[in-house]
């Protein structure tokens, strides 16, 4: 599809527009699946790229760092954000080098956040960020305390204005390629998970939460 | 430590400054293990962060697109980039909800990229990005002809100003807290290969590159 979630002239595909989606179902489930976005502001002239956690509750993104970290700040004071999130799904080898890719997944968020300060907001935010990293976690570990709650600011993206873009599938090449003997194909990749290392200082007799090993996005 | 490699105002650490690595080769194994990167621009007002591939050579990042692409025109046209490479290793799971953490090696390289415009540059720039898929694929397949080559644009980003953030190892708890009955450590992830995927259309008695599935970073 050529156009891409509430399309304006940000999220509008301008290359390779074929893989753009226009569907919100599609947006949310790579928000779940990933783990970190790349949120993206301007400090100074300069563009900053910074890796973090988030979660989603509909059809908002939650943020966090501490109030003294340049991105909380720089969001917080309403400097223009953009977040995305990319699920790596394949090597695309063709027969040419031209049409080497990748399979993946992304979307793209713009748009200027909210702090959260309304402290019930604030603190679902929280159970959101660590249940997106195990489901159900939050209900099992020591909630916040004040002081923790306070070095946690939280920023709120709305997710007004987002594109999704895929690729899938083999390669593509040229017609004349396709009789060459060389290897064509896609190798998945996938974020997988090992078996989980207790800390040196557990408890006997405590298991790893099962959630903790299984598949993404969780229910 | 507490400086990044080339430490300047943009590069050194505001937050968590232990998790700063000052040494080059830990920048170089990031980029050469990554597949992708999140390249930041500022379109207008607007940050943007867009995944692409790339390659190193040396002390030097590459991009490419299309002549066309955003990125391409932005970037060529002088505008300072952040480039962002992100390597996720484990869930970290604490035993209080604030203490959750990722352990994972980030590297942001900011600068002014410079258009590749000398054909030969422009040629190896290309072989890195396709070996940096698969080592040793680009003798492997069908070379790009003179059109493909003017559908390709490459940018060199040099690695003057970079820094590394790495967290490892166990989660860390308050001391109050490892006492409670509360599953803690980490749970290992990885980007790894399934089994490769033949295309449809593939010559048959051909296998798949012992290297589209070895292990990163390609020696």
């Amino acid at each position: 599809m050529v156009e891409a979630l509430g399309s304006t002239a940000r999220t509008r595909l301008h290359r390779a527009p074929k893989r753009a989606v226009s569907d919100r179902s599609a947006l949310h489930a790579i928000l779940d699946e990933g783990l970190i976005c790349h949120v993206g502001f301007v400090a100074g002239d300069t563009p900053v790229v910074i890796p973090t956690g988030y979660g989603r509750v509909g059809e908002r993104l939650y943020l966090h760092g501490s109030p003294a970290s340049r991105m909380v700040r720089a969001l917080g004071a309403g400097a223009p954000a953009c977040v995305t999130v990319t699920l790596l799904d394949g090597l695309v080898l063709a027969r040419s080098a031209f049409h080497h890719s990748m399979n993946y997944r992304s979307a793209v968020v713009f748009g200027v956040a909210r702090p959260v300060t309304e402290p019930e907001e604030h603190r679902e935010a929280l159970r959101r960020f660590t249940d997106h990293i195990v489901a159900g976690r939050w209900d099992g570990v020591r909630q916040p305390n004040a002081r923790e709650l306070g070095a946690t600011a939280v920023l709120a993206l709305e997710l007004d204005e987002a594109s999704v873009k895929v690729r899938t599938g083999p390669p593509v090449d040229d017609d004349e390629d396709y009789a060459l003997p060389i290897w064509a194909g896609v190798v998945p990749l996938a974020l997988t998970h090992a078996a989980p290392i207790p800390d040196p200082r557990l408890l006997p007799g405590l298991t790893p939460p099962a959630a903790a090993t299984a598949p993404r996005p969780h229910a």
